[in-house]
């Protein structure tokens, strides 16, 4: 079911009067329409909805033309639900309305800049987010993170500030990769400054989006409630580094909250940058993670995706039984003994450890002079 | 019930004769006696248990006064299930007997020597486990670890090792702590020959114990089963730094199936000492820890020891509800505003902004000049 040109004209003035994410204004859309918002808000009409008192202020500011010429100037788009490029997981966030006291909802409407198509970036996408005074390892982690996500054909999600959002960004744009900003303010800025250029890439190769009208600013409750978007879009999320009051935490617990996966990269327990991911991974919820093919195995569905066990060294003597390897243990190496001293060393019957050391001998593990045997050298 | 002199006698052989922790060792000297086992093995009647002929070889060398004389030279002293000093919690090892195929079993007698009183020091105790091989990071955390379980009374176990296991026992003892090793080898050997001194000072500090007997020499076998002696006289084990393949991840999985508390102590991703450990916290088990608090929470009774919840910086705006947070975003910092337009960017009525900003001034936050309102700095 789309939405038609009247809805969505009204959906484009509401997403600029009413807070983003304000679960009273998401919710109201989808069971009236924005149209009947709009006309009540014109008219005045919001005695039993105080609410509705707060959003007229935004009224005069809220001009439909405007804010398309806005969105037109940077080749913006507005996407409304049942659109062919609309991201359906965001209407997870439904699910959790009236659980608490949070601002959210699901997003009547977004607003899209970029060559990437919204939904189909959305297959198979991870969210790669964490503090914005990162370290040099976090954002090394990062960045080969998205690196090897781009690489799978992984979306990597992020929001695009300083440190490790800019760092994934970087690395799944390295890998050839596509990526996804989710901006607090408008989509026609491109904040923080500071990463005007890469988010001017980031539109080039995958998109970014924002709920909050062209021209909106950013502020602290808005980056809050943008995080429920990167959590609802991400099949999982990865917090690279994070203190303990952290905004990537916020977006961990959306995820968990959407019950989808939550990641945690370690890192040392004397930096105060991880301090948060370890608090996070002591939940029995989020899984730590090291590297990419992990990430990708905790979102893949069951039995896919299996990231390669990790193999240490492999010994000779692996392929050795219980038996074998105490006879082996008891042969010196430096000089050579008789097997009756090798068998009370081992602690296993004579005749057994001759056995055993001509075995042994065959695998090259020992050998044999006139005074008895010894271990090969390593 | 306490072991009478002869059958203690025969222990001390058998503590020789059967190789550390062999199930089936255990499980005959506690079914029936090592008096019965060792005049078996003395007539040489082990038609029907092939394993005495194993035994057997070591008769030579097993004699009763040279393995005391041993011990006597070292101050050592052989403990026996109902020995006052004797640590109860050994005998969970005997739940697991059959659960598997690895050697493994309660012992019955223990060589300890030290100032420490074993059963006392085993009250409160946790074992901090790792690498040889371990990082400048590793070694000073696992100092520090054992530094503050010492300091709260909790005596630290280890395995005399180097790398981890020093750091760990140095840690104890400048802490005031308490500190015991569990060996390998023989306790008149102190292994590694480069940690001779530190463990004098464990013998001073604590105690240095052994299930092998007196002139025993360490091997890579004794090693493993010596490690279930540890995870079995802890409340918890702790993986301070831990590659792939490591004794250490061997002794966190004798802790999980002794249902002990199993922790592990993250490090950077990049750091292949700690890839070991990630996998064990990968597992839902093992938990995550950062500090001897999280430790000494973890392995006390439910409600008891309870680390302080980590807190991040607090902000004068954490009081503020909601909507006065909202009101004071929407106040420029850098100059002033009316405030209709603060009414206009919060998206909030205009009579109760005023009313919030009013508020927000007596609190500090704002401030009034003739043009309208701005926030105070900083």
């Amino acid at each position: 079911m789309t939405v038609d040109a009247g809805e969505r004209l009204a959906r484009v003035v509401m997403s600029r009067v009413c807070e983003p994410g304000d679960p009273d204004g998401c919710r109201w859309v989808a069971e009236e329409s924005a149209s009947e918002l709009v006309a009540r808000l014109r008219s005045g009409a919001y005695a039993e909805r105080p609410k509705l008192a707060d959003w007229a202020e935004r009224l005069p500011v809220a001009d439909y033309d405007t804010l398309m010429a806005r969105a037109d100037k940077v080749g913006a788009r507005f996407l409304c639900p049942g659109d062919a490029e609309w991201p359906c997981a965001v209407e997870d966030l439904e699910l959790l309305e009236g659980q608490d006291s949070r601002v959210g909802g699901a997003p009547f409407g977004l607003w899209v800049r970029g060559d990437g198509d919204l939904a189909l970036l959305m297959q198979r996408a991870v969210a790669v987010v964490g503090s914005r005074a990162a370290t040099a390892y976090g954002e090394r982690v990062s960045g080969q993170l998205a690196y090897d996500c781009g690489q799978a054909g992984v979306t990597t999600i992020s929001g695009g500030a300083y440190g490790i959002d800019a760092a994934a960004h970087r690395g799944a744009i390295a890998s050839g990769g596509s990526t996804v900003a989710v901006l607090a303010g408008g989509i026609d800025r491109l904040y923080p400054a500071g990463n005007a250029q890469l988010l001017e890439t980031v539109v080039k190769r995958g998109v970014i989006m924002a709920e909050a009208a062209p021209g909106c600013t950013p502020s602290k409750s808005r980056f809050l409630v943008r995080n429920r978007l990167i959590a609802a879009l991400s099949l999982g999320t990865v917090v690279v580094e994070a203190a303990v009051r952290s905004g990537a935490l916020n977006t961990a617990r959306w995820a968990m909250d959407l019950n989808r996966g939550v990641m945690g990269v370690p890192g040392p327990v004397t930096s105060t940058s991880s301090r948060g991911v370890h608090e996070l991974l002591r939940q029995p919820a989020a899984l730590l993670v090291t590297d990419a093919l992990e990430v990708i195995e905790h979102v893949s569905a069951m039995g896919q995706g299996l990231a390669p066990r990790k193999e240490g060294e492999v010994h000779s003597t692996d392929r050795l039984n219980e038996r074998s390897r105490r006879v082996l243990e008891a042969v010196p190496r430096h000089e050579s003994a008789p097997s009756a001293s090798i068998a009370r060393s081992a602690g296993i019957r004579h005749d057994d450890v001759v056995a055993q050391l001509h075995g042994l001998e065959a695998l090259g593990e020992v050998s044999r002079d006139t005074s008895g045997w010894r271990a090969t050298p390593r």
